[in-house]
This record gives C-alpha cells, sequence and structure tokens, in this order.
C-alpha cells in the first residue's frame, strides 16, 4: 500500500467519523469508548443506533456470587448498559441464597427502589440527621425506597433449616451511573494503613486485620 | 367555651403546628395534603414519618383493569407513595391478559425502564427525530427503556388459543411523578369538539365518531 | 510524501486540535461535528467564537412547508444555530395559511411559549392527569403556554372566503433541543406494521391504510 | 353568632383549604399569594386551573416607560403570568422609540433570546473571561442569544431625523423569573453612599452625584 | 374581646401573612417554620429580609467537641443559615485538636471542599468504582475536594508531644444542606439490633457491643 | 519505518487511547485540553488520576495584584483546578492592602460564599427586584453569601494611617466555574465605542475617556 493511499484512507476515516457523528435529540447512547463527562458518556451517532441498545437482557440470569455474602449480583448501570446512558434511570438484580445478605452500602449519586420479586427480605437504612433506622419487613411484590447517599442494607431472613427459600430482587436507581459503595470493601478492600484506618473508625486492630484478610485488603502494620 | 380559651386554642394549634414542621434533611416524603411545588409536595415533619412511609406495598396485587386494553396497570407514583416524593423515582405494574395492550402513551416528564417478571412482550417506541420505531421482543427478565416524552407500547402477543399466557410487567420512572398521556384518552376521552380533533388529527370524522363512543368522549358534531 | 512527514503531519494535526479547544467559561457554542452529550455539543473552541455565532436570521422568512397542514415550519433548536447550545432557550416560527393547523404534537424535553405575531389562532393542550382540554383564541400580542411533554395544537381558524387571513407565531423552548413528535408522522409515517399500530392505537385498518398512504408510511398489511 | 360557630366555620374553612389543594402533574399554576419557594410558587389546585391561566395578553400592548431610555417594558415573567411557573420559560416585550436604548443590563438567572419584531437594533453582549463584546446589527426576524448573568443592551440606532423609525423586540428567557439587574438603577438608584459607591467603581464623585440625582437615588455625601 | 372582633382578627392576619408574603426574586432566605420541600424550605417575604440575613457569624467560634474524636465542630447549613437556602452552597468549621480526627462519613447529598486554615492534616476519601484509597497531607492554605457521597476522613497527625498543635479547616458544601453520615454513628449510635448489624456489617459481635457502649446505642443482644 | 508498521502503529494508539479511556463514576477529574461540554470538561481516565489531582495548593499564598485595587486575587476553578470538574464547587482567595477593594462584580453562573480569613471587610450585594443594597461588616470568621448573578463588592475599611492592617478572606462558589465579570473591565476594558457605551450606561464621554485609559481599553471617539 502506498503513502498517498494510507493517507487517503486516514483521511477518509476523518470524515467518515465526523460525517457518523450524526445528531441526536430524543436519546443518547452511550459510546463508551469515548470516556465520560460529567453529564454521562457521549452519544453514539443515531444513524448506528439499533432497538437493542435500548435493550438489557443481561439480568434474566443470576450475576457473579459476591463474597462471603451469599448473594449474586448484576447491574445494568450506562457502564453496562450505554441505552440508559443520560436518561437518569439504571437497574440491578440480587439473587439471595438462604441467609444472604446485601452488607452496609450506599449510592452516591442516586436513590434505590427496590422491588421483592421472590421472598422475603429485612431492609433498612439509616438518617443522616438522626442516626435512626428505618427497617420494614418486604414480601414478594413490595416496595422501599432507600434516600441517595444513605447506609442501607437487605437481609434475606429465612437462613437455613429444610424449608430455607431463596429471594430475589430488582432495584431501580434515579441515575443512570448511580455507583456502589461496600462499606467492608471500602474499609478492608484496600491498601489503607490500618493504623489509620483504626483511627478514623475507631474499630480495633485485631478486628480490622481479620476483615482486611477476609476482603484481601493490605495495609496491615506489621505487630 | 369562651373567647379568651377559643383564641388561646387558636394559638396552640398555630404553635404545635409549627413546631410539627421538623427539618428534613434525607429525605422529604409528601405531605399531600398541602399541595404540590413546581419540585414536588412538602415534607412531612421528620417526626411523624415512620419506616413504612418508605415502603408501598400496593403493586404485589393486581391493579384496576383498564378497558378494552385487557391489562390492569397500577402506579406508584408520589401522589400514591408520598416517600419517593423528591427523590426523582417511581413504579408501575402491569398485568397483561393474553392479547393485552399498553396503548401509545408518553410520560411528560420522566424516562420509563421496563422489566419483564413473566411472560413475553412486544414493545417499541418512537423517535420524533426520524419517525423511526425501535422495537423489541422482551422475555422474562429483559429490561427496555423508552426515552422521556416518546409515544410508546407493549404487547402481550400471546393473544389467544388453548396456551395462551398471561405477561406481568414492572416499569421505573426517573422521576417521582412521570405523568402518562394515553394517546386515545388525550383523543377520545374528554369535549374536544370532534370537528377540531379530526383538523389536529387528520382522522375521519366517523372514526372520531366512533372512537368517542368508545372512550366515553363528549362533543361529537351532530351530522 | 515520506513516511515521517505523514507522521509529522499526524502528530502535527493531534498538536494543533488539541490547541484549538481553548476554555469557555460563559457559553458553549455547539461544535457540532464532534457529536452530541447528555447535555448537548462540545464547545467551539472560544478563540474561534464570532458575535454571528450568536444570532440566527433564519427566522426572518417563511420555512418549508409541512403537508397537507397548509403551514411553514423554521426552527432555531441548537442543531441549527449552535448558539444556544447548553443556554436553555431556542425557538420556531410558524406561518400559517387560511386554514393552517399545527395538528397535535408534543416536545419530548421543553415547554413552548407562543406569541402571536399576526392573525388569530385557537390554540390548545390536553392534560395528562384528567384528560382535559385547556384552548384559548389568541390574537396578535397573546402568549400560551403549553407545558413540556403534553399533546398541543395551533389552529388558523380563519379557513377561507374573501377576506381569509393569514397568521403568524413565533414558538420559545425551555430547552436548546425540545425535540418534535408530530403524531400523525410518528404513526403513520414509518414502517410499523399497520396491524401493530391498529392494536396500540385502536385506529381502524381503513384508516390507517388511508393516513399511511397520505404520509408516506409503509408497513401496511395486504388485504 | 356563638363560639362554636366561630369554630365551626374555622374548621371548615380549613377543610375546604386542605380539600381544595388538588394534585397536579402537568403544569403548576403559581399561586403568589402562598410565596416563593427556591423552585418557584406553590401550585395553584387544579380544580381552580383554566384554559385563561396559560395564557398572558399583556404583551400585546406597549408597556411603561422606562426613563430617560425612550423605551417601553412589558414583562410576563411568573410574578405576573403564574401559568409559566416551574416551567423554566418566560417573556417580555420592548418598544423603542427613535433612539430607543435597553442599557447594560443582566438577568441573574436565565439566557435571553430575542426576536426583533419590528425595526432594527444593534445589540452586544460582554464575555466575562476576556472582557470581549460580541456585537451585531438585528434587523426583523433576527434572533440573537444572550448568555446568562453576562452584561448586555440593545439599542434602536435609527436616533432620529424624519423618517426616524421604532422597534418593537420580543425577548424570552430560559426561566420563569430571570430576574433584571440594570446596571444604572443598582449603582444610582439606591442609598449606596457615594463614597462607598465611587470606590466599588472607580466613579468620580461629580459622575456618582449627577446620576444618582438622574436615577432618584439617594445618599450622596455633602460636599 | 367578643366575638366579632376575634373574627376581624382573624381575617385581619390572614390577610396580613398573604400580604406579607412579598415575592423574591434574587434569594429565597428560607423560612424554617413552614417546613421544608424538596428543593428547600420556602422563603422568607423579602420585605422582613435584612443584610443580617446573608451572614451568620457563629464560625468565628469554635462549635460543640464531638467525642472521642477530639475535634470541635460547626456547621452553617441552611438548616441554622437560612440565607443560603436555594443557593447550594453551605460550610463548616472544624478544629482538631492534636491528634484530632474528624471520622469515616460521607455527605449524602453534596460535594466538600476543604481549605486548611490552620496546621496540616492528612486527608483522604474511598473511591467506590475501585474501593481505592486517594489520601494527601494538606498544609495550610492547601485544598481538597471530596466528591458527593463518598467515605472520607481527616487527621491531624500532630498527635502530641510537647511542642503538639492543633489545626483548624473550613469545609465548603455544593448543597446549602449536604448532610452528614458519621459512620461510627450510624453503626453504634442507635438501635440497630447487634445481631443484625453484625450480618451487614460482618463485625464480630464483641467489637459491636464495645462500640455500641462507646457511643450509647442500644439494641445488643444478651449472651 | 514501512506503511505496515505506520498502519498498525496508528491502530495501536486508537486501542491505547480507548482502552485509557477507563469509566469514571465518583468524579470526572476534567481534562482540559479536550474542550468543555455544557456540563464540564470530559473526564481524565480513572487510571490517570492520582490523589494530587483532588487537591490545589495555589490558594496558600497571594495571588497576582489587581490593579488599581490593591488587592491580590487566586481562583482555584475548573480551569485550575480541573478536580472540581462536575461537582459544583470552586474557590478563590482575595488578598487586600489596606484600603483595597474587590469592586462591582457579579458572578454569571454561580453564588460566592465569603468567610473572612484575616482582618475586617464591608461587603455588600445589590437586590434586581428593588435595587435595594444589602451590606454588612464582616469581621474575622464570619461568613456572608452572594446570591448568583448579582452585583456585590467587599471593600478593606482600614484605609491606611500607622496601624492600617491588610485582610484576607476566601471565597467558596456553587459552581465549579462561576465566572467573574467585574463591571469596570466589562465596560473600560475592550474597545466598545465610547459613544455606545456613554448610550448604554448614561456615563459621559469625559468619565468613560479616563476610564478606559485607566483599563486599558481602546475605542474612544475622537474629539
Amino acid at each position: 500500500m502506498g503513502n498517498a493511499m494510507l493517507l487517503l484512507l486516514l483521511l477518509l476515516s476523518l470524515i467518515m467519523s465526523s460525517r457518523s457523528l450524526a445528531l441526536n435529540q430524543d436519546f443518547c447512547v452511550g459510546d463508551l469508548a469515548r470516556g465520560d463527562t460529567p453529564a454521562g458518556y457521549p452519544c453514539k451517532p443515531e444513524a448506528t443506533v439499533t432497538a437493542e441498545d435500548f435493550c438489557y437482557r443481561g439480568l434474566a440470569t443470576t450475576g457473579p456470587t459476591i463474597n462471603p455474602f451469599n448473594i449474586a449480583l448484576s447491574s445494568a448501570f450506562s457502564t453496562r448498559f450505554p441505552g440508559v446512558n443520560g436518561l437518569g434511570i439504571s437497574a440491578a438484580r440480587v439473587d439471595f441464597s438462604p441467609g444472604g445478605i446485601v452488607p452496609l452500602h450506599s449510592h452516591p449519586s442516586g436513590t434505590e427502589l427496590i422491588y421483592v420479586v421472590e421472598g422475603t427480605l429485612s431492609a433498612g437504612f439509616i438518617s443522616s440527621t438522626s442516626n435512626k433506622v428505618y427497617t420494614s419487613t418486604l414480601h414478594k411484590g413490595d416496595l422501599m425506597v432507600f434516600p441517595q447517599g444513605l447506609l442501607h442494607f437487605q437481609i434475606n431472613d429465612d437462613a437455613g433449616g429444610d424449608n430455607a427459600t431463596a429471594a430475589m430482587a430488582l432495584s431501580f436507581y434515579s441515575s443512570s451511573n448511580p455507583g456502589l459503595q461496600i462499606m467492608d470493601f471500602a474499609l478492608f478492600a484496600n491498601n489503607l494503613p490500618s493504623d489509620v484506618l483504626s483511627k478514623v473508625s475507631v474499630l480495633d486492630d485485631l478486628e480490622i486485620r481479620k476483615l482486611k484478610s477476609l476482603f484481601r485488603g493490605t495495609g496491615s502494620s506489621i505487630r
């Protein structure tokens, strides 16, 4: 291939890429490859958008297991489901084995609305003004809302025995990418030195070392 | 009862009402009785808020039937579920009999994300820029997003026969009160004079009279 | 041309493109060629912005005719007038021949405020909560607001006769790209199969075939 | 009237006022009497809303004169046109006598989009990043956008002579209550002491006294 | 006092209250007594607003001590400083004794920007996507930003000895009421049963009982 | 270097650039080189983000002097401190010599909250609804809020004498890039012709020529 042809190919691809950047108006299917902006991903050219961009079929099956919590989690945030980009909504599915737990966590930029598809859950969130705990038992078909940024949890109380049952819930969020900060992971699954962690959490060093070990964190001080 | 006492009672009730208006920070459970603002309902005093305010159990069962569409619809917008007030999310449940249809409609102020709980649906929305129709078949566990303000529909294609099956879907919205404008109701279930309607819809007068009759509208011109 | 020079040219063009991306602060004239984001188009470098970017002169004359409605429509959305990009406002002009009609339509992401420049219009919108129709007669100089996402219409009632007069109106929108979904085009100007359309609109097949023909839609089932 | 009856009347009025606070969904016509919130006025009960609430006819005629600028100004902000409350749009009309001027001003919370209905204007705004002035001549039918919060002006250059012509323009804003801070009024039409004003404006004392006199301000220091 | 006079007084107070609800445009000083809305407090009538409403002098001195963290905290959120209501900004002051610590906490609805007025701090936040810890040492005059909803902390590392020094920092927030959820208080300062807490935090029972005792929580199970 | 290798290099760089565009969720450190969008700068790939991106140390020292106002100003807007990009907050530092003045200015897209670190200031802003001036004296530790888009000023009243003291203040803004329009610069530091300026400001020509000279503006008409 000659130089002229190479140059031509280059120019052509530039022209095509700028031409393919047609205007979107009704939606903005995220073009993840071009990186994020504060308002979400740039839009895929409308000419390349198909109906399938607006569908996500990954919540039809159980997601990967989250240890040691006996749950499986699958999310449909804009990073996986670019069709919701810019539209202020997303979803996730949680499967609870008997005794399964979604541990204390918060969503930094979105409110969660949970719907129980199967089984029974104990769920609650903690107010920041009063530290008051709002808890309820959710049966099949019930909704509960967990306001943005507050610590909350869900538990499948049916913990075992011969008739132990699983549970399944769907969560929807008021953001196409609400974030998920699991407290145990934030504390114990990184390299935050254990003496710093002890200071800022008031947890004792033994507990910290035990949980850093469980959650594969590093940074325990040598004793 | 004397005047002084009556006055006292008045002042007392004023003082109590202002005292009971404690400050909310994390959430704003809607106090529907005080009327709406552009950002939602005023907040219930936090002291009177209980865990149950954050739960809604009305989607556990089938809602009222919408004729003649063979569906039943139940919604959990802030007007019924004040716990989502100000939080930018809400939900609804649709039960489809065999052949059931959610006819063309739009949500003036929210995007819809649907999840198929049971059965199979044909669903689609219409772009405003190109009038292009984006349709897909949704099986159990599938999600589809319908961008804000665009006409869309869902159909349970399993229309009959011996093995006809029902379907059930949940929809979540990026607004605590997204609105719902069903095209047929907007056109035919009010008193818009049929000659005006004919002009602005290009539908012929006979069709309009037939559908005004079906949807209990008035205003047909005498012929 | 040698390889080294080609490479140089490439690097140079990269450097130049990044240098030309100066920072904007007060405005964000849209650079349409780089495609949309959920918040609008990326900004033109301020160094290349001129006063003319903030002006649009296309509404001084009548726009293209919209058949069969006897109107001409010209819009100044951010896709044509990049100076309003990111600023939450845009405009359009409608010229009504005698009897001209802006048929039922909605703006998925913006409220419309109309001003009658010449003539008299009948206008109305349909509430989604109650299906109630709010209509009024607008004379020269009158304003009417059509809330976001709701079906609305405008009619030049002076339909003919010797003294029939034209009308002209300007509409402004609370979005730099509000969208425009004309009901007849959404229903009849695409390939939505007529049996599906009949189900989701309750219109009968004959009417659908007639209007698909009028609006150049396809997808009528063979009978 | 007895006490019991008075009490009854009180309770009744309370019940009625809470009953009349029906829920709005599509719009929020402002109830000015109940005072503002950061998002706008509380909504009138939907049952009391009529089509006329969505219309404003005050821009059909020339507004009050603004001295000494040879203009007349009439505005349709939410404070006068409660139908736009919460909808993010409003309007104003300016009539320019020959030589009329809208002096330097800014809108603290909204972008302005002006449309020239009659005549020719010189208009411009000043960038804050570079102090660059963007000016243009606007003929009948032209639009120009003035970004939020920036100083801008409009002039009817046809200042006199036998064929001097008036001009008329409509402005629309990306807020239902954009505010209007006219520089001369902010500086000279209040009681800001002239020595303070001189410090913060670098204008000399003589000029300040002259303009305080023109704009009826007080607070000139005695010399 | 007679009935008529009482009635008159009632009507008068109603009239006065509605008259005093003048329109605000530039600001919305919060009227806390009327309770919150999702967008903040209703506005005080402009006629009753004074310059002092826009000032807050409570950060000039050290606030109340927060045990056992060796810090004193004083906040100027809209609940204490109604002048920032609706304006999307607020502030707080933290005084650190030697070794003082702001323990792990998050702000559910605002980003924090800290400025070190005196002394030296170690500060950090934990990302939710990767659990990565971003830490830095902040000297007098340095700024650090803690994004909305993420766990973060600040430590005065100068923990003691003869030359131990205090530190003081100011924090500003991108919300007039950002909230403050201190992890230890959320976990241990309420009545969340310790067996539930153990499940959702993976902390062992002994640690939980110890910290519930420290933070005055209840709900420890009897062993 | 051969063509094939050049092509490979091209493809490689494309692949690498798309791989390095990892997804951000918690923050969006601005990548200034890629230019602005209406919502801020595109995000730096998370993999290249370090703790230092969230810190800004430029306010620890006095900024450049602003003549002739006897102040020094240093700002930490997103254009200099990309860590606040998309987070709705930023800061600035002002050092006042004795008699130093921040002249009349406004921030087109943000509210300012000032904190006095050292000294005493006279500060005020001007309402747009009533032209009322709200002024106060701010001592060390005091806060004052200046609502978005309104003209305001700060003065170090201690203007001289043997014991004249300096003052220092920090300002925080409800936007990562609030803008800064200094009235004198907007009027006199550009090429706006002095006859136009005289018309739109009502200032007399002599004053304009004097101040254009002081602020290095051009465009004075020859007299």
